[in-house]
């Protein structure tokens, strides 16, 4: 791997992010890089935001993105349309409100979404890269869909970051599958394998503008885990030690996914001390969060493949200093193969994932607070749930400091189907789903997860469920109302 | 492709039905083979449901199997847990009376959950096939998931039916995926290559038991397109002739999946009419129908995969007295590959699919009548509906005689999620989903798919709804009473 030593080869375009803004079709329709609020376009957001100009955009990125897009332009009116994942707080109250209206898809089908059409119809793509040349980038931060983006326009715009170090070259390896129904299938054979290198090439024609950075991401922040994070980490660690010594698919390792956010990254935390024998511990799964980097400190960790660094500004800091020792163990992948069904099938990847709540009868609501109001969006979510041999829910059993009950007897929306989930993971213990009918799911989850204080409406509902007959009885009049 | 001449051959184990019954544990698991209603064993169930014995078997079949099983062996109490798909009405009530427990599946998902574990721990593997030697048999009128039934078990029984005619071994494709972490990538190019042979392989230790029969499959009865089915079908043909012509995924063929049953069977008489120019058509799914045999009868079709011929009568005979012409077109896989996650991506399938109901914002209820009575299961359903590039959701605008609205403000079961679900089409039009946000959804699904008898009381409920505010607005209280 040979890191670069310039950050700008051949004859390029630079301008400055004004003009790029000036040249800007008000209701274009613009691809972003970025995923999990690192390695997102900067500048021209920011002097977009700033613009005497009304734009009225619709913007596409792989993941979360940072405050220059999901703060700055949504709160300067400058995005009509958001697709498919936020978690900032400008963003999301659009989204409630329909300010700005947004369309919530699967990370792994982004890609082809958007390239082969129908989802949207893209005029521009802007990324942010560590390097660029005149048909090729390096990206930084995160990869997500910019394979992808690069080759659905006419019109790419590279911000060239310098606040990011050109050591992360050593982590990319860009790959982008063919168009169906000529599509070949992934080369990959092992989670930590490469297969393509650390450029995404594009037509030299169609780069109309560098522009040069230098702004830090705005990253995500972990909170410390809670008492309650770690329960559910105990008792998510004693499941797996259990499952991986029973079943032969980890007969040599063990290969796990956990999902963006606090309680993931504090399970990933927890698997440090699991009792795995002499098996290597594999990661494959959607972003790197500072758990991660602990686990490779203390060689717990074999190796790791992502899309995104969603660290915390010390994890950044961290890789940042060790990038090419880091690089060892680490792989950056496009999000469609990091997310890849079949590379998850493949290689057996066990998925555990949070959610807002789930119901009686496995079905997980991961994305909308009563229903109705959207919190992030399903991310990747959905990709590991479904192609895992092994997929695990993990959440605290109530919220709102004890007052609701994260365990219901319907979700107000479903994200993941019980055909899709095996197992429920909370404080209060686990809930093996595998091979039950709904209302053998029911008792288990009631006894093994609920809090015990919402037990006994829990079993009312279940009887006057189970009274109005069928094969997963719902009493469809109190469904909704059986705190009350 | 040479046909074997004999049904026998080597030293087997030739018993009668009601010997093997003699030596069948009372709570064993038994896989059967058997898909679309053919294929299954029928002389060893009829001997279960006949024996003095009580039974209580754990029975798993690849997708739906005949009476002698579903039928005959629930009515004789001999089964205790059914997995993971069904359509006989015996089975039906004792799945919603909970006297056979009953857990739905993925079909794609199903040999894997069951060949590493977690879901069941099999027994005995009971399949029928046309022909059988020591160490190998060749399947008869489905695949379903026989290879990796025959890997699960340590005691397979086969069945050899005469009825079923030789020539079948023509059509048969058998490949089964190594395990995980080392599974290599499904090697087939094309939607009709061929990447195995006739035979499945076993063991020959554990082969127990040959028994000889010479009994039809009780396959499905189709009925005649309603006049709604047609129009539905010319409401597709419209659409799919349009988004081919615009999309670079369809250039020179155009591969599609219907659903099981008389409106998928109807939807695929429809397309001989389809003006698709010069583009080869290309059936990719799960299961061969009559109006499949119509289209290759007519030299409308390319060619075509699925795991089974799910024919009636009529189209048995005349799949059987013409194998040798319809080999050359068509290909039986595994359920595992007729329905691959990543086949599906890889040739880029058009998923049409139907649907007891679909809500406003498109999510759909395929198996829950009331939300609570399961019907048959979903099938593949989900396979190809979550990895097409394009999944359409086909269904009447309304159901018993107009009386009752299949288009719902909130699907009381969810299947299929709206990040799943490409386009929505009914008798009234079509509404395309794609890239718009739930309360876009629900003015398209509203006004191109919903019956006017019950505009008015979704606009009512919709206001409602919306009311409570948020991004996808339910309003709880009366998400399931709207039509009082």
């Amino acid at each position: 791997m040979t890191i670069p030593s310039e950050r700008l080869s051949g004859d390029l375009p630079v301008v400055d992010a004004e003009s790029v803004v000036d040249q800007l079709e008000p209701d274009a329709t613009v691809l972003v890089s970025g995923f999990g609020r690192v390695g997102y376009p900067k500048a021209i957001p920011l002097a977009i935001a700033d613009a005497d100009e009304e734009f009225g955009l619709t913007v596409v990125s792989g993941g979360s993105v940072g405050d220059e897009i999901d703060e700055a332009m949504v709160e300067a009116g400058a995005i009509d349309r958001r697709y498919p994942y936020q978690s900032a707080g400008a963003v999301r109250r659009s989204v409630n409100d329909e300010t700005v209206a947004f369309a919530d898809r699967h990370i792994a089908a982004l890609a082809d979404d958007v390239q082969y059409g129908g989802f949207v119809d893209p005029d521009v793509a802007i990324v942010e890269a560590i390097a660029v040349g005149e048909d090729w980038l390096i990206p930084s931060t995160s990869i997500g869909h910019t394979p992808a983006w690069v080759e659905s326009v006419d019109q790419i715009i590279v911000e060239v970051n310098r606040a990011q170090p050109l050591e992360l070259t050593a982590f990319h390896d860009n790959y982008r599958p063919g168009t169906p129904p000529n599509r070949e299938p992934v080369p990959l054979s092992a989670p930590d394998g490469r297969i393509g290198g650390p450029r995404i090439e594009f037509d030299s024609e169609a780069l109309t503008a560098v522009v040069e950075t230098e702004t830090p991401d705005s990253p995500y922040e972990f909170r410390d885990p809670t008492d309650v994070d770690l329960e559910i980490a105990s008792n998510l660690q004693s499941f797996l030690v259990e499952e991986v010594r029973e079943s032969s698919l980890y007969d040599d390792s063990v290969r796990v996914q956990f999902g963006v956010g606090s309680l993931g990254n504090a399970l990933m935390g927890a698997l440090a001390d699991a009792d795995f024998g002499d098996r290597d511990l594999v990661y494959f799964g959607e972003v790197i969060q500072d758990g991660l980097l602990d686990l490779l400190d203390e060689n717990q960790l074999h190796a790791a493949s992502a899309t995104s660094f969603a660290l915390s500004s010390d994890g950044q800091e961290r890789l940042f200093e060790n990038a090419s020792r880091y690089a060892e163990d680490v792989v950056l992948r496009p999000a469609d193969l990091s997310n890849s069904p079949t590379l998850v099938d493949r290689f057996g990847v066990i998925a555990v994932n949070s959610a807002l709540e789930v119901d009686l009868y496995g079905h997980v609501n991961s994305t909308h607070v009563d229903g109705s109001r959207m919190l992030n969006g399903i991310g990747g979510s959905g990709d590991f749930t479904r192609n895992s041999p092994l997929s695990v829910i993990t959440l605290p059993s109530t919220a709102v400091d004890g007052d609701i009950s994260r365990i219901v007897p319907m979700a107000p929306h479903v994200d993941h189907t019980e055909h899709d989930v095996d197992v429920i993971v909370t404080e209060r213990g686990v809930a093996d789903l595998r091979g039950t009918s709904p209302r053998e799911r029911a008792r288990a989850i009631l006894e093994s997860c609920a809090h015990p204080d919402f037990e006994p409406a829990l079993e009312s509902s279940l009887e006057r469920a189970d009274a109005n007959g069928g094969h997963e009885p719902h009493d469809l009049e109190t469904a909704f109302s059986w705190q009350e």
